[in-house]
Parts: C-alpha cells; structure tokens; sequence
C-alpha cells in the first residue's frame, strides 16, 4: 500500500521537500469532529523546534484544508491538507545529487527509482513530509481528547543525558503539551540543550530516545496477529525518518527479568480490572488492557553533518568525498516527538474506528 | 486487516489452541517453486525446541498441505496448510478460565470477545498458532534460499548471558540452521541452557533477545513511508507473543551516538556500492541498501510460571489467587527463533514481490 | 489482494478442484453468533442443484469447521471450514490437459500460472471452489437473518423463458427459500427445467439471468466513492464463474429512460422516509438508503458442452479439436443461485461492519 | 477503504464540489513516465462536453500537479493532482437543502454523515469528483499508450438510439480520441444531441450505455477469485455517479444463448493463441486472454431535472416538493465517457503493476 496506511482511518502521504507542495489526506474521519486550525497552527510550531537546535531552514507551513471540513467540522469525508513549499534553496543539492549521503536515503532513492527521483533536499523521504503528518496528528489529537484519550511524548534520554521518568501521567503529558523542548526535569533539558548546541558547533549531530504515553484507551482494542497494538503503531513509527527502534513497556529491559518479576499481576482498583506493574505497556496479546500505553522510540542521530565523510558517487560508480550544505539540524529529537505523538494519535484513530465503528470517535 | 498480512504475499491463520486444527493461507507465492516438506518437518521439530527445556506438550505437527501444491511444485495458487490438534489437556484450562493469567491476554481477549472466545490453552492467542506460521515460512525461507538470500537468527542474550556477535554472516547462518539451542558460542550456550533448567526447577521462566540477520537482499525493495521495510517486518515481527521490542542495526544503541560515529559511510568494493559499517541494519529510508539485514527482538518471560500469583476473576470482578497448571515452557526464546525466521521469511517475499512483481520469485 | 476479499469481514478461498481440500477463512465476524450446521448442510445441497439437470458428480461436501467456533457460536477469530474431495475423476483431463476449453480459464491460467497450475478439473478455477463460499455465506446469512436482513434468489430468465416478477419480497424470499428450483411462477419453473433437459441432451449448455432481492438493510451503509454497494457487490459477484453482468436496479433499463420517467421520488410512509418507486435499486450515491436492493447477474451458458469444438494445443501452439469428457453441468444457473444469495450476505456483513463496527453484527 | 482503490497502484479521492479544491493521489506509478500536461488539459476539456448540451457551470479545471513529477517525469512518489474550485453558486442549494433531490445521494449522505455533509452541489457526492479521475487517468492512459494499450468508449445507445457496433477498434478508438460527441456514426451522432436538447428544453434527462474497448492487453493479467479482470472494474466503474450497470463481452446477451453459441474457440492466428470470436470479451477466468477486454455500462438519466419533484424534507420528515435550480446537464453520457475511460486506464494500470511488477509500466 506504499503510502497510505490504516484499515479503517487511513493517511496517504504526498510530496518532495523541494516540490509544489507537500500534503496528505486524511480519511474515515467520522463526522462532527471540530477542527481546530490553531491548535493545527501551534502543533506546526512545535515541529520546527526551538531556534538555536534546529534548522535554519524556517517556512510559514501554513496548512491549508482543501476538503472535507465544512463549517468548522469534519464532514466524514476525505480531509486534504497542503502545505505549500516556500523557500526551498534547492541549488544545494543540484551538485552533490550523486553522491550518497552516509545513513541518507540518496542511494537507495536511486535504487528503487532509477535516478528519476526528486533528490533536492531528500525529495520524498525528507523529514519535512512529516509536516502534513503533524496536521493531520493534530485532527486526531482533538477527536482523542474528546473521548478522554490523550497522548504525549517525553526525549528519555539524549546524549547520555537521562530526562526523569514518567511520573503522574496526565500532569506530566499536560506539562508537555506546551514544552518547547519536550523533557520534563529543568536540568536535564539544559543539558540536552547544551550537548545539542555542542554538537552543531562541532558540526555534528545527535539521536536519542522518546517515551510516549496514552492514557484513557479504552479495554480491547487491537488484533490477536498482525494487527496488534504493538504491530498497527510500529509500523507507523518506523516511518518517521531516524527512528530505528522500537519497544512497549519495559521492551529491551525485558530480556534479563525472570516471569515472576516481569508479569504484571492483575487486580480490582476502583471498581476496574487493572495490573499492578505495566511493564507490558498497556498491551497483552497484541490488545490493550486499559492501562496506559507506554512506548519507547530510538531516534539516530541526523545524519546530515557538517564534518566530511567518505561516499560514492553512485552514478559513476566511484569513491568519493562529501562536504554537506545546505540548511540541518544537529538534533531532530526534540522535533521528532510531536510526529511521534501524530503518528500515534492516527494509528489510535485507526484501531479505535476498527473496533467500535466508524462513528464512534464523532460520538 | 485482522488475521491477515501482506499486500502481495499474504499470510491469513486461523485456529486455536484446542480447537480442530490450526493452519493458515499463504497467498501469491509465485507458481513453479519446490516445496520440500521434509524442510517444513525439519522446521516444524525446531519450533518445538530442545526436550530438556521446552513443554511437554509436543504433538506431531504433521503439515498438511491442502491446497497449492501440485506436482511438488507451488502452483501460484493460494496454499493452505493445516495442522490438527491432538494432545489437547483442555482440562487443565477450564477451572480457570475466568482468572486473568498475568502478562496473558486472558483478560484481552474477553474484553474484546466478550466471554465467546475458545479460552483453552489460550486458544486463538495460544503461542501454537505460530506453527502454521513456520510451516508457510518453511515454504518462503527455501523460495528465498533459490534466490541467494538467507536468514539466521541466534540468541544474542538470555539471563545475562550473552552470545558472541555474528561474524561471517554465511558461516553463521549456516551454522544455525540446524542447531537444536541457536546461539553461536557453546559456552553461552551451556550456560544459557542451565539458567532455562534453573529457571523450571524455581517455576520461573525466561526471556532474552533474539539477533537475525539476512543476506543477499537486492537493493531497493521497500518503500519511503509506511511500508519500509522497518515498519512491515516489525509490524508481523510483534505478532510473535512475547516479542515487545525491535530494533534495526543499533537500534538503541544510537542513542548515545553521534552522527559522526553513526553514519554507515559508503565505499565502492568488489564493483558494487557497499557500507563501510553497517549501523543501520542494510535498510536507509525505509528501503534495502543492499547490506544484510541485522535486526534484534526483545522476548519477554514466559508468562506461565508455576509461582502463585495475584490476579482477578473477571467474570465475578473480584481478586484472586491463581496457580498455573498445565503444561508449559520455562523460555521461548529458543523456539522462537524458527517463528522469527518465518516471519522475516515470509515478509521479505511479500517486500520482494511487490518490487519485483509475482512471478519473480519462482523464476 | 488475490484470493481475499473485504474490509472489515473478510473471505479467503483456497483450493483445487482435484487437490486434497477446498476451503475458505471467513474472519472478522462478530462473538457470539450462532452457527447452525445443518443450515450450511442445506445450503451445500443446495448449490448441487437438482438431480435431473446437474452434474452427476456429487460429492458429500461434508463442511468441517476447524476453528473460530466454540459451542456452537462464533468467537469473534477466524473461521476457517474444510470440505475434503472426494470422487476426483482426474483421468478425465489429464488426455486434453493442454488444448484450451473454449471459455474456460485453462488457457488463461497456462499464461498466469506458466503451466505449474493443476490443471485438473479447471483446479482453482472450477465451479466447485463456490462451495466454501457457499458454506461461509450460510453463517452470514444466518446473522442477517437475526438482523432482520434476508437474501433470495431467483432465476429471472432462462432459454428466453422468464419468471414472474418479484411482488411481495419477504413472501417470495421466504418462498425460494426451500426452493431446488429457484423460479417463483410454477409454470416457467417447468418450461425452464424441459429446456435445461433439452441442452443437456444435446450436449449442450444454457444460461439466464439471476434477480436477488434484500430487504431490511439500514439505511447508510457504503461509500461514496470505490467502496460503494454497487462496487463491493460487483467485485464480489463477477468472481463467481459464468457471470459476466452486474446491474442494480433498473440497470440497463435506464437506458432509455428520461429522468423524469427513472428518477425516485421520495415520500414519509409508516414514518419512515422511502421511495415510491425503487429503479435505483435501494442504492443512491453508492450507499444504501434503506429500500430493498435489488440486482440481477447475467449468467453465461457452461462452457463444457460435448460437442466437438475447434480449439489449439497451447503447449504445442497449434490447432487441434476437442472432445470434452467429464461430468458437466448443462446449465448452472439454478446451483448459481446460492452462490449468488452467499456471496452477497459475506459482502454485506462486511459494509455493515464498516458501517457499525466489528460488533454488531453478534449484537 | 473508503475514497481509495486498488492494490499496487492506488487512487484517493478528495473534494466536495463547493469546497476549496477537489483532487486525488495516485500512488504506486513507475518512475519514468512522460507527464503530458497538455493532454491532461485535453482531457478535462473532454470531460467539460458540449457546450449546447452540458451544464454552463463551466470551470476553467486547470490542474495542478502538486509532487510525483520532477523535469516532465513521474518519480515514482505519489502524484497529487489538485482542482482548486471557483465558480460555485452554493446559493442555489442552501434554500432546499435539507430536501432530498429524488435518487440523488442527499438523503444517504445525511444518513451516513448525521447532518455535517457538506450539502453544496452534491458535496462529496458531485459528479464533479471525477474531475481528478479524469486528471489522473489522463497519465495512465499514456502510460498505457507506451506499452501499445489503448482505451476507447463509445456512446453505445442513448435515448432508443444506437452506435454502429465497433469495427476495427485500433482505427475507432483512434477515431474517439478527438470527439466531442464519441459516437462512430454520424447520424447518430446527430439524433443523440437532438434527443438530448429536446430533453434539456422539456426540464428533462436522458441516459443511455457506453461501450468501451482496450487493445494491446497482454495475456494473464487479473485474478481467479475476487480481483479478476471483471470484479477490479465494476468496483471502480461503479463508482462514477450515474453508472447502474457493467456487463463484459455480451453480457447479459448471454442469457438467451447457448453454449455451443457463446463459446469462443480458441485457433492459431498471426503464431498467437486466440478466440475467433470474443464474446467473453478477452477475460476467461477473470484472468485476460490476449483479446481485446470489451464491457459496456449503463447510465441513467442526469437525476437533476427541472421538472417538479415530490419528495420528503428528511430533517422535518414531511413530505415536500420539490423544484431543482442551479446548473446541471440534461446528459451527462457523451461527458462520463472519458472518466469511464480515465478509471479503466487507472484499474489496468493496477492490475498490470500487480502482475508484472511496479517498474514495468515505465519499462
């Protein structure tokens, strides 16, 4: 299904960094739902990340809503997004376009589109098509909150740097609603900020990890194979560029627990079935429980660095040395937490109009 | 698409732990490969792993092959595959039945089937219906082998022991193939399989993390967004009960990297474009660069321990004490890696097909 | 998708008409619906059609539930059902295995299938793979059926002879319900069967037209655009062997009406809103608006006559002539019609699931 | 999957008729192909029809295309393809919206979107969403047209006036290709567009059949079961408003012949297998036989006439009259054949990626 993902709510993708436009549409949306286009605005915002971590490379990303919203309100039809591309520098790119950027889809673009690819500033697989990602994230975000589901993403580590746990869930996803810089100890922000802005002046780049949060999913929801919670949102998440693992609730941290320390006990709170521990992320047989969703993403370190490397020129099929231009950001992580909460939210979408219907998220 | 997986290749499996029989479909297999169901045997006894560590339960699995196949050949046509059931204890189940099993999906499966499912043995959620998956992927893995691919996995680490890392990645893999306990050192793997008997002498179980590597994939296969090869194997990868985390290349490890000593510079060597390192897993952008594949799953614990645990009665929505009886396995991870190189199996020919088109796996 | 079909409620279909087994996985019905074998049992005697004018292969076609059904109800997992062959004359065309049947798949599947496909009784492509579907339409039409939503089925034309018009449709439906011969005005039912015997003693073959009606669908269901009614019926339709036209209501009768003269008008009567008239066939837009649906198939006459035909030898690419042999159907239409009643109730289940979500179906 | 269809090469339709823009994403198409911009221009011209008999809503559609096309070629990336809207009269529908336009969708659209369609013009619903079909299946009518497959549809019958039959098909469709009015015979030609004025001076509407012919597909191409040549597209012509019927080769023709009549029998001609005569029109099995594919569809009557209509107010349910304004066609047969056109292209583009893989299109 290349670019469209979802059974029920799908998202189909389109569009080149250096292009017309880039945008995506939106379907299964169930009617009734407000829109609210500041709350798009401001979740637009956030992706682009604070100034002095990120790139230069700034545009309005005004998004425009060509369908599907009619008076304020989802309709239930195809909800269109288009962001216009504004200030492409794509000279940057037109000298160096055969030589593969190291641990950049340059080649690979080649490989699978035989030279006819976009390749000005990544084309297709820039980080900028997460962009209508976020707009459309945004939608959902809202329809969510409506039903008491809400969804939010802390950077856990960065640099060696470890940012505190998850506390109280809906203070702390409320603090970071807001966050520009999305972690939730002061000091340990300051010092991810520092070892960022470290590395932009060495001319390199740093990865790091996110957690992410979902409170108020309701109980059975999700498939017993291949439709899995775990299945639906890692195949979502692997999409956004740099992200190269992921786990659910203690994930890696399992593989040296015994059964008796890793299982999480059931009993009755408040009236509910709930666990004791959630080291199994909200999630038993690939369907959720009523805990929280927890999960955590690995975030690689951009790799566009100012530092020169070795490559190919994939044309002439000969060893060669690349000097990077062009607009980059040293860290992506604080910017990759707000696709993660998008992603997240429209693969939440999806699983919750499987399960109860279509209508149901506009209820 | 609930029980169902892949866009050229799919994969629909049916059945339940105690019920008539389990078996899938496999679809879109290209017409004129061999099918070698001496091979399915052969993989159908690894999944029942080593006698000393595994559960008792160890029925025949003879594959039945009911369609598809004619001549010996695959015909293009779909191919199902049944497994009866025989040994059932269902016994064993229903005085129990309506206690959660902790880290089970006991409580899952009756939120979202309200009291109907088949709750012996875990039914439809049982780890058993991974059988009819090694049977179709038995069929993939040789399909694949005429094609110069292979695939390895091997126990990277169990109980704090860890395996030596892959070397050369042929050797291994061939190595592997028709080891009983996959992991590479014999030292780790003695120890391993001591910590597994101590582990059933307490009633206590295991998990640890499973390493697979693939080579001789074709660059280019894969797609930019949502079905790169990341979110497809990962997607039928956290099918695998117990598996709660996947990670490509360094997955997590590049965390604490910079993009300096991350990226996976390139080279020309032997005439073709090549990595000099290989961090992120022979995939960039979603698609194949034509280096292995290196990927790693967390495995959580069995679940079923022999310890007395809390739980809830959900039908009665009180507290409760649960002892597990019946018969199962101290670890998984062992047995779990023929499942996860079925899975991959049969990923990689959907991937491959919808690249290269139906027929070019069997040409 | 190859050999699977739906959204929400999906069917998969394997088997040959010679191998081991024919089949299907009916998944995504809803827990807790009832099966009744002995429903499907008539069904499946049903679609063998009456002594005098079928086949004289007659197999027992004993349906085998293997899983996703437990006590007698559904599970809510997949349902996969079994029939074993039995009485395979292979003999009959292993002589003529390569001078193509003229409108029969044989030649068509020598091209898809680059001769490894069974050719034996038209394997995959035979009349007899209708059986699982029939089995699995049982249990949706049983699950209509509790909803209030009925199917039927009868032959509008054949040999130039047509039937009397549908009058009242929960009657007639009722009617053809026990029907062996599905023609509501006693008469034509006679003329037709005198001239089905004719064919078949002529060695040759017949056709005609089905006209299904269903009553009680709730207004609402389908979509706009490509998942309309008219497009998942269609798509579902045209795959049962010999029909070659789909038409919702007036259909090609429009033709030469005047909008005035075709259009619905719309009235309230017993506080509902209908329509006075119902030539769009109770579809408007693509989406049900709560009238009857109404369609007809047209059905070509069987292709194995036994009169000799020219034809070509497509492994030796040259002219030969052909002297069909077997057992052989001088007309289909009467087995067609439980086909036709299961296809649609599998494909109706599946909007309705679409429409009102997984549940409600069992509700 | 709602507004989107097909499985390797896919198509998302978006817009409502008064909204801000209407378009789609057409995804999976190989990298390489010639975008003639100008022939998509032409074709949306073709779909506008002729003046004296067509709606005077007549917009300038020039099309946009937003990414997927890079220096004049396809990339390989989805293509979005956007029709911003400009004159539209939405005050024409305010004053009677809640009255349901007699077989129209206003009434079913109300029922599956609870009262928030965007109600303007038909909304979602409007004949004028094919506009994007139109745009996108101008470039896989071109794409096609480099692999020597042609498409061509002909006003088979209108208004009890019929077409000559196709002749030479390269030569009629090559004759079609610059019609305003796609009928072979001129006096035909001309009693349609009188029947046609006639209609629009009496406030009436008219229908008819439209045949199609596609030449240059190659053998093998479709599916046995579900996604055969037929079932791919009724699903996708059924979608264009208007269409109530599809019938391949004779069709419905068939019920009143024989076997030993109907069947084609195959001979050797020019060294290549094929049918002396075609009256399954090229598909045999679901699967194409090398002959040209012919089908024909029925449209109805343009529902939008000027005549005085009852009908029911659904928000009051009362019963109502009705008296259509606005801007609307008396026909729309001679305009829908080039999206009959445009959507077959779209569906063979499909079912060939399918068969031969993504790239063969742009081989």
């Amino acid at each position: 299904m290349k670019n469209t993902f979802g059974n029920n709510i799908t998202i189909t993708l389109f569009g080149e960094s250096h292009g017309e436009a880039i945008g995506c549409v939106l379907d299964g949306i169930a009617p009734g739902i407000e829109v609210d286009e500041d709350f798009i605005a401001s979740q637009m915002q956030k992706r682009k990340g604070m100034n002095s971590i990120s790139t230069p490379r700034r545009e309005d990303d005004k998004v425009r809503i060509l369908s599907g919203v009619f008076e304020g309100k989802t309709t239930g039809t195809p909800i269109a997004l288009m962001i216009e591309n504004q200030t492409q520098h794509s000279k940057d790119y037109s000298d160096t376009k055969d030589l593969a950027r190291p641990s950049h889809a340059d080649y690979t673009a080649y490989c699978k589109y035989h030279g006819y690819q976009d390749y000005r500033g990544g084309g297709h697989f820039s980080g900028r098509i997460t962009a209508p990602l976020v707009a459309a994230g945004a939608i959902c975000l809202k329809a969510l909150e409506k039903k008491g589901i809400a969804v939010g993403t802390h950077i856990a580590s960065c640099a060696g740097i470890s940012d505190r746990a998850f506390g109280n869930l809906a203070e702390d996803i409320a603090l970071l609603k807001d966050m520009e810089m999305p972690v939730l100890c002061d000091k340990a922000s300051a010092e991810m900020i520092s070892a960022i802005e470290s590395a932009k002046n060495e001319g390199d780049s740093l990865g790091g990890t996110l957690t992410t949060a979902v409170i108020g999913m309701p109980e059975g929801v999700g498939e017993p194979w291949f439709d899995t919670v775990e299945g639906m949102l890692s195949h979502a998440l692997f999409s956004i560029p740099a992200i190269k693992g992921v786990e659910f609730g203690l994930g890696f941290g399992f593989a040296d627990k015994k059964g008796s320390e890793a299982n999480d006990e059931f009993h009755m709170c408040d009236g509910r079935v709930q666990t004791k521990t959630n080291n199994n992320g909200g999630i038993n047989g690939g369907i959720t429980n009523g805990m929280p969703i927890i999960f955590s993403c690995a975030v690689k370190p951009t790799p566009s660095i100012f530092k020169q490397q070795n490559t190919v020129d994939f044309m002439k099929k000969e060893d060669a040395v690349l000097n990077i231009k062009g607009r980059h950001d040293p860290a992506i992580i604080h910017r990759a937490r707000v696709v993660v909460d998008s992603v997240t939210a429209i693969t939440l979408c999806d699983l919750l109009a499987t399960r109860f219907g279509t209508d149901w998220l506009g209820e």
